[in-house]
């Protein structure tokens, strides 16, 4: 009845273990995070968001400090404080120093606002984004 | 009693008509989108905006197209339409191919996701996130 | 299994007449709008959410264009079309000028900006606020 | 000047009592939670929120667990950590096991996700969900 | 340059072919909706997205009609129009009659309201809810 | 790499005092808080945000307290925690009593419970609405 979480790796099962070391692996961390130990109640969710992050956050035509920054703008949208420290964190370490973030912030405080005007204005979309 | 928007560069006081010529200058089109002309139903609103825009979308650390996807992943989150559509617009011409838009969504998406699950597990903030 | 909204004054039952009856009189108009056709549907959510507003949005220490304009900078926050569409024609009857307009919407956007620069720069609360 | 709740039992006037008498005897509690005990800074809305919660949540053709289950889902939607901290409580209570809690937060996490995909690839309504 | 959704099963990709080919078995439909038609434009996307989503709403301890509800109950929070047209079509094909969608909106309103009005009182988490 | 903020008035660049100096003559306040020694992280922010929410909550048609329920009722809807501390504070300054912040509340709370109605009921927009 009450919360299993946080597992830890020395009481997790073979099937979170597994997640946990490519997690570990994949990131050349000593331990995962608290988001992994709570996700661990449920094995399967743990899994499959793992395998997503891994595929979305991995190699592509974003470099990886872009793929965080947009993390980060939409954990500031939906004011998870959780998501806020841990892109904040996570974004640094890939290199976001702080006039980037000063510049992401000012972005993503602007886009909330000027979001609101639209929807207040009621504007019309102009035929040229129609497309 | 009636809504006066959209206002026209014909149509607009010479301090409206002062912030479309900047905005056509800066931004090197023939003519404004709707945004900008119906918040010119409050001039001191439509100057303000565009001078904050301006700035905060101007020459930084950041570079533009990092800014616009940003701004995209902000709008997609509120699910403001016009929003979307005129920025995807802006991002596009600031070098966004289809990939780097999948790429863009995809973790837009996931951010989303995975701050509700955060929330819903009730994930306590790591100590190596708190500072 | 199709939806049977909207329900109109000659369609509807005794339960939902006596309601369309109360709203027709309470705010003197001809007919209900759509919201309440829509509502219909159920009659009992109907009649709580009529209550409910009836007492919310009557006299009280508030006055009404105050209480609609605070009901438009919510479902602007929102993005809610509807009621932004219906509330901005309620504030107008109530008195809402179009510098008011302007003043509101700068508002409502300004607290969705700086509700995000609260988040991202994850500034405590201080001493002086907590009481 | 100073916020003076919660209002306790033995403080409360003889209005907020009645409330709080209904809720206890209608939950079989021994007291009512914190919720009630803050918003009786306003007996109209405490009264007219418990009666509204009493109709919604009582007996219907949704089970009590789904209704507390749906509750939770909006509450996580939203990022509201006391009623993400009852409403578990409470879906509790009614019967939700470990594995009812994974798949809810699973579907939750989905929802949110592909809700902002919807968003961003601007999904136009399938003639046949038109209805 | 131009948007090449949606992609339709005679101009799809042997991999977009192999998703939707999948999703008309599991679901015993004759067509993908646009929501799979426009992910398309990411073959990356709309395979992580289904294997997802298949996963997820898939047997288990919550019932289909519970999940689709929960779906519906967050894309109306969301306020995603597309997300509500196909998960209201999803739901009542599972059985959601008018009785239970009342209920259901009733529930999901309510929510809304009761977190907001959390948010706005500052009510702590009583000390029975924190485990 | 540390995050460096709040910035006191005396660890304070020439710049940031200045800002720091016209909020304390504007608001006849003997120190500025939290979010502004926070937001003096990036000067260039901390100076445009004061200008505008300078221009914005200055003098208008609006009245002050007004301004200031109408930016609580967006950070309640919102669930920003610091925004709804400190705004609650400033609308008292301004004049709000307890009987206006149960009204304020019950009309947010009420506002966004009929979003999610209308969004549930997909109720479309009366054409007297339209203008």
């Amino acid at each position: 009845m009450s919360t299993p979480a946080p597992i830890d790796y020395a009481d997790a099962s073979p099937e979170v273990r597994a997640v946990y070391d490519d997690i570990k692996k994949t990131r050349n961390v000593p331990d995962v995070n608290n988001f992994w130990k709570y996700l661990a109640r449920d094995p399967a969710t743990l899994r499959r968001t793992w395998e997503s992050i891994k595929e979305i956050m991995g190699p592509g035509t974003l470099d990886p400090l872009t793929k965080e920054m947009v993390y980060l703008a939409v954990s500031v949208t939906n004011g998870c404080g959780y998501c806020i420290a841990s892109h904040t964190a996570a974004a640094r370490k890939a290199g976001m120093t702080e006039a980037m973030f000063g510049e992401l912030m000012a972005v993503t405080g602007m886009a909330n606002e000027t979001n609101r005007l639209v929807n207040g204005y009621r504007v019309p979309i102009d035929p040229a984004f129609q497309t």
